[in-house]
């Protein structure tokens, strides 16, 4: 799989991705909260992928792309690099289209997220992130098994995989004005704004950020991609280094525009969403409402979309966030 | 309301309940997780009312009971007697019925639970818990303020509005085998055994007590209520001491039996529940899970339904069942 050969995804992709989808994917709840709606004075409506298979969205993807591979390298193997739900998806992904999977961690990755990226079934290779280059490791180990490569975020089949969480809750509530989505490798944004493309929705798509992580948000400003070295920020499921060219070009063309919350605003929205919506998420999966919530778009009166990302978390550092 | 004077609920009741609840409760949502599967060897289906409104199930027994009140009493208002999720569910009720309620909480209740009933809207009263009677006083405010008092369980209404969670699962997924429902009063699986019947279901309905807190199965054994004073567990949602006459009569008429499981066992279902299935349950609300994996009852290759009934819970205290 080399991104430069393959084509900008379209708002057709997003469709074909949900009917191949169907069956192996949740058509997860979208959850209503008086409370929420309280909060922000508007009628907001919560997206669940923390409920997808493999606890995120990721899985939408990875299966996506799974099955647009032949037969042939489905059995010859897929390889993918990631700290956290990229790897869950591509070793589920891969169990279900038969397909042996590797799956390059660093050593120091949270011991619950390999444990459960062994138990979906993937080979696990560690590397040391601060000596070793995990995508050079990456290419080297494929080139020499023969294995595709699959990206997180910078693919067409990938980025048309996630547009399928946005596509549902746009299926679901026709009506809404604004859907705030996290940004990391800015393929659930770039997936959700085609599949907003696709319904010929008026809403209108924001992507929220992490304020110490916001490489996306000065990339728009800058008109080309800025990147930012190790940002500080708790939401680790979003520390994508840069959006890749595909990402940032739907993004540039179709997004609204790119807000933040701090830190300490995912914290309080992680902490909302477990007290009043009962929900366990990932810093990063309490983005979108953060953002919502303190980004300055002014949604009072409207009907909101917020997609909760991800639940992966390990539990000792959830429960820190819960008692702080 | 007075119990005594009001008949057995039917399987009847349990279907005018859900309509009556319809556009007024959250259908909650039907849950599925490959590793749940694999842990009891069956195909498990989560009936999630930790997602219903106001946090738990009781909020159908409530807004059911409210409705059939006659106008004139609802002007008066409504009383009820709960340290939990019955006072949320009866000041919800209460609001969107145009009712004034009144709740009678112990003075050392959570103060979170305290917070959340009086931001439903409900004026709140408390008394000592170790000196004061709080049916008595809760009989005496009654009368004094021509209130109706509403019990959170031994009512023919809120049983069967309560039945409406299994009613909507036995809906969903019709090929149930089993289906375990947490027991605290009784009102749950009472309601839960009417809707097996209106629906003509064979599935099995199991009840799940805490071990120390086993008042019915030790009831269903001796043939009449037993009565078990402060039990000693983690599951503060079903420490009623004793069923009353009418769940009693019905769980010992209809009920497959009662299992139990120990708080050891709940504390791991619950944290199962956060870490595999991403949600926020209090220790009853994995009651029946925790039933369903150790209650001895054979559910190999089967299709079984377990109730969560509720996901009300202060932070810093499930903070600390995740954490140990």
């Amino acid at each position: 799989m080399h991104t430069a050969d393959l084509p900008v995804p379209t708002p057709q992709d997003v469709l074909s991705a949900a009917q191949r989808l169907q069956g192996a994917v949740h058509r997860t709840p979208v959850l209503r909260s008086g409370m929420a709606d309280r909060l922000l004075g508007a009628q907001v409506y919560f997206k669940c992928e923390s409920l997808q298979r493999t606890g995120s969205f990721k899985f939408r993807g990875a299966y996506n792309a799974l099955s647009l591979l032949s037969a042939e390298q489905r059995e010859r193997g897929v390889l993918a690099f990631s700290a956290g739900n990229h790897a869950q998806a591509i070793a589920l992904a891969g169990r279900l289209h038969d397909a042996p999977t590797l799956v390059v961690m660093p050593e120091d990755a949270a011991a619950s997220k390999m444990a459960a990226t062994r138990q979906y079934g993937a080979q696990v290779v560690t590397y040391n992130r601060h000596t070793e280059d995990r995508e050079a490791i990456s290419r080297q180990l494929a080139r020499s098994r023969g294995m595709a490569l699959v990206p997180p975020a910078e693919h067409p089949h990938v980025i048309a995989g996630q547009g399928t969480a946005a596509l549902e809750l746009l299926q679901d509530v026709p009506r809404l004005d604004h859907l705030f989505v996290p940004v990391g490798g800015g393929a659930l944004l770039a997936g959700s704004l085609l599949a907003a493309q696709a319904l010929g929705s008026a809403c209108e798509v924001h992507g929220v950020e992490p304020e110490a992580a916001n490489d996306a948000q000065q990339s728009l400003r800058a008109g080309a991609i800025v990147r930012i070295d190790q940002p500080r920020t708790i939401a680790d499921g979003v520390q994508a280094n840069a959006l890749g060219p595909l990402t940032f070009e739907l993004i540039r063309r179709h997004a609204e525009g790119i807000v933040t919350a701090s830190d300490l605003q995912l914290l309080h929205a992680l902490r909302f969403l477990a007290e009043r919506m009962k929900i366990v998420v990932e810093p990063s999966g309490a983005l979108a409402f953060a953002g919502a919530q303190h980004g300055g778009v002014d949604i009072r009166g409207k009907h909101v979309g917020i997609l909760i990302s991800g639940g992966n978390v390990d539990l000792p550092r959830y429960a820190r966030f819960l008692a702080d």
